[in-house]
């Protein structure tokens, strides 16, 4: 259930509020809006204990919640969340973010380089994985620790926040120096140790739907990292398995929609991934801004036909560019900006 | 294979050409594009067959198709088809179409209501179904013979083309006083003799996606109506079924991005029939335009709790409207108008 | 709603019963089972009306059926149906029955060959297409209708009762001289036109499960047939669409303890589609047998590698006689013979 | 690619081998069988480095492995590989392995009298989760640390080996003292960090196919544990996510003989989590062992509807005691026993 706080009621009402719900046995999950306050209330009901808290003080309304997921639904709170990534760099405001990036790290030079024109061309996050999660033990599995100082001499070069994939718990700490953002891969959307794990830490995660996880999993594995107390949740969309064999994946447009319906969180997508095609990046970005996602994350390579990783889905340096200068229309046409 | 005949050839060298191969016991199919002529070639060819045609006056260069589809394909027009439904009306050209209405027909009333708000609102096709495949044969079907009066008189009423569903090869005949385009649905997309009896119609067909269906089965789908000499297709991505169970279908955005790169045919989207609700379409609508869609099937319904059929999934009147209103600058973004 | 009409019940009382239902407006189907006679009753149905039926003589009891099928389920019937094809061969009973043959008739010679080994073998249907619904138009049709007299002759020669595939509604009265069973294939599922007018046809429909067609679907679908006044509808298992590429299906065996159990059709299983590969095709049909499957549709070939379709699916003369020695255990296991 | 080496061959032999392998930067992955010993070598080749090794004594041949999966296929290893779970039984030989329990510990009541009847019944192997990985955070999650003395307690005093889910890598040492074999459930199928300290420890692991893998991925999946030296890996096929909605998942049949002749590694199947339905159980056991499954993973309750977790999945201990009472007749059918 959700506790709707009075308008008017101040920091010790709530707090008292809180007081009471642990005393009943609940665990609260106050969620301070602009408009509103609301805690959420997590655990087994009974009628004595819901008229116990609806005589208290500060209580607007108490309201059920009959969703699977509670932390992350707009029952709880109506406005979207806006997660601050850095200095000036916002998601789920007006602007659409773009982060882009190579699929992996494979040196200094080759990272510095793509930053660089990423950055050039309006990308305001930058991508790329360090520690790559891979279908055979045999294939190339990212530059792992040696990754990790390239990351932070390019991030600072360039000055533009770094999002990339954490596999394992135990590399949580050693990502924190350069993760702006902690990406969780589709592999790993229902690990629910590292999702715990990454509800303790200071910075957005980002969750990539599994390929074969419904909506509501995923905003079931979203609620794992809330509840633990990190607010800061981008869900991320790239796209789920399905009969069809000329796209490596089938972008469900659909999700976004549905997402930014359901929950409050920002809704990113991911067409590189969810087609394994660069002819397709362009037109399937502009579809997902049309449909409402606050963010694209879009794979880059200096030279494609080279890289060790998804480089048949890499946009070339002119590409991209091209990309960036046709987004901002879009954009524009569904009340945004880029 | 394809011929590709010489810029200049004139038509008595064509005729000499397609004499040609059918004397070597293949099947021709002439297609005379705006810049070039081919001829599509189909049979078992030997090394001397094709040596005894690339001797003849007016070939230019013969290209062996590797795909399992021939006709639909860019290899044999590379430049867009564009199909003419009405005087004024047409589909694959620059301007976006609209085609609007109830899922189906079911009283004079109601029909004629629809059709003018939807062509008050600037839709330039007509929709509705007269005769209904349903799942269950306890279902309503249509109002069949009895709505084709009430067809016609609310077509020259509002003076707008109109398409509805053909689920008999014995009711091509009767739809064809008016069905401006014949409409094959998803269940039938692989109902081989229904496809080659509209293949020798003169009006186009509009060929809906199985729900199975991979983006190769559907252009051999359509493979099957021009193979008959019928060359206006159009291909409707209308969601395939995945394990989702949020949307009634899963809306295949990338099919759109394939099929424009694959096929000179025109493709259209059905986010009605793709999410199942109402509240999805707008999103999604826009979301197909800004991948490159050359139309939209959207049904709208005067009072959608009332409606027999689907409408949960129908936009209101007012909704219609708004939608109607918001994507011109969707449109205008990606260099298209409505 | 299902009228349960009291064991002692004569005739004439049920004919009155018949005549009551429909003259309060519904569409009755009388069910004679050995033990029970019961009354499908279809239309809208008012709390008046029931009443009634309820104080008719002979009505031992009105049970309302939620499901979206009626005639084809339990609740009308709870005994199977068992499902006579020809003098001594019965589908739906203790024998379990193999239906083997090559997918496609090629001349009387194949024909001929194949339908001696198959039936020393111990098969008891031939199976064989004549009309073949291939995805592309440039595909091998079948024989068409110089396969029918081949068919007629080696069904003679052989003394075997023969199963064919019906794509067009036009072909139904001419393999009606061939057909002991009717085959619909798996796109024509949902051809309503075409199982409309198989249930007016006085011989068993085989109707086999869409690639992307839920239980429920299918089991609507034979209700279209069964609706028609034709009881006789074989239900077949062949693979549904999904990822797994491995296979050219994914033969789903819980469908058939599920439609075991929700209906009293017989239930066959088609593992050589379902699969795609002949080495599959023995184990698939043991487990196919294990789940309750009242009989196979086998794939074989005299010469696989010449087959015109579906050679690798095929099983060798040889493969197919090991598989017919090894299935009697399996079936025995099961409380089944074949 | 793989080494196979001479029948003959002494130890000292082999082990130069393997150092001649490792001193050209490979890594070797010797496997010892009944009938003969391989090297699987993986790393990256050339021409030279090929013939430095088939100049070696004991060197009979070299095959290059095409697949993307290698310990586990069976060109590394043609015969079955045997895995020993405790004194007296094994799996992957004649006999099939039933594990059979809850699907979560409850408390000591519970656990011991299911345990009691499971073994008494025949089950070889007694299942039941401590950690229990949910889709919500508000689900029961196991009894965690607490169900360990449980399951430790009943464990000696019915005296049959334990299988339990891990889902952290801090709980791999918690859950040693108690676990016989680690089970990686369905969502951490990809969990690459956690395979590969799997491949680190002494004991069977047991591995899920993801809700979303393929055949494929569940074998390289399989190989991050081989490759760190745990070769006693079992492959569960326990139902893939598809449109069916009938049951919870679609089981793979036909997984189960694709990963027999693919990999040398025993199968098992969980037609519980499979199907969802206990009514299905039964038939789906009978289905897997005819499909040449090595075990079953069974869900049993003593009051299912009291489950705190798929207590509509599990079988009553007299629904349980029946099944094992009719598959050694199936058992026997295809060559095995019980």
């Amino acid at each position: 259930m959700v506790i709707i706080v009075e308008s008017g009621a101040d920091r010790q009402t709530v707090d008292n509020l809180i007081d009471k719900v642990r005393s009943l046995g609940f665990t609260p999950h106050p969620i301070f809006g602009v408009e509103k306050t609301v805690i959420a209330v997590v655990g087994h009901k009974t009628q004595e204990k819901i008229e116990a808290l609806e005589t208290m003080p500060g209580v607007q309304q108490i309201i059920p919640i009959l969703k699977p997921y509670k932390l992350v639904g707009r029952e709880v709170r109506a406005e979207p969340t806006v997660i601050s990534i850095a200095e000036g760099v916002e998601i789920g405001a007006e602007r659409v973010i773009v982060m882009a990036g190579p699929c992996a790290l494979e040196s200094y030079e080759q990272f510095s380089h793509i930053a660089h024109y990423v950055h050039a061309a309006g990308a305001q996050v930058l991508r790329g994985g360090i520690f790559k999660p891979r279908t055979s033990p045999h294939d190339f599995q990212g530059l792992r620790e040696e990754g990790i100082p390239i990351a932070k001499a390019v991030k600072e070069e360039v000055g533009v926040p770094f999002v990339t994939e954490v596999v394992d718990i135990r590399d949580i700490e050693t990502l924190h120096e350069v993760a702006d953002i902690y990406q969780v891969g589709a592999r790993n959307m229902q690990n629910f140790s590292l999702l715990t794990e990454l509800g303790k830490v200071d910075r957005p995660v980002m969750l990539k739907r599994a390929m074969s996880g419904t909506i509501e999993d995923l905003l079931q594995a979203a609620e794992y990292v809330m509840v633990e107390g990190n607010a800061d949740v981008i869900l991320c969309e790239r796209g789920i398995r399905t009969f069809e064999t000329t796209t490596r994946n089938t972008l469900d447009i659909s999700a976004v929609v549905a997402l930014k319906r359901f929950s409050h969180l920002p809704v990113v997508v991911d067409p590189s991934h969810a087609s394994g095609h660069d002819w397709m990046v362009p037109a399937l970005c502009k579809a997902a801004v049309a449909a409402g996602a606050d963010g694209l994350l879009v794979e880059t390579h200096w030279r494609p036909q080279e890289a060790m990783v998804d480089g048949h889905q890499s946009l070339t340096p002119s590409t991209f560019e091209q990309l960036m200068n046709e987004l901002p229309a879009v954009c524009e046409a569904v009340g945004r900006t880029l």
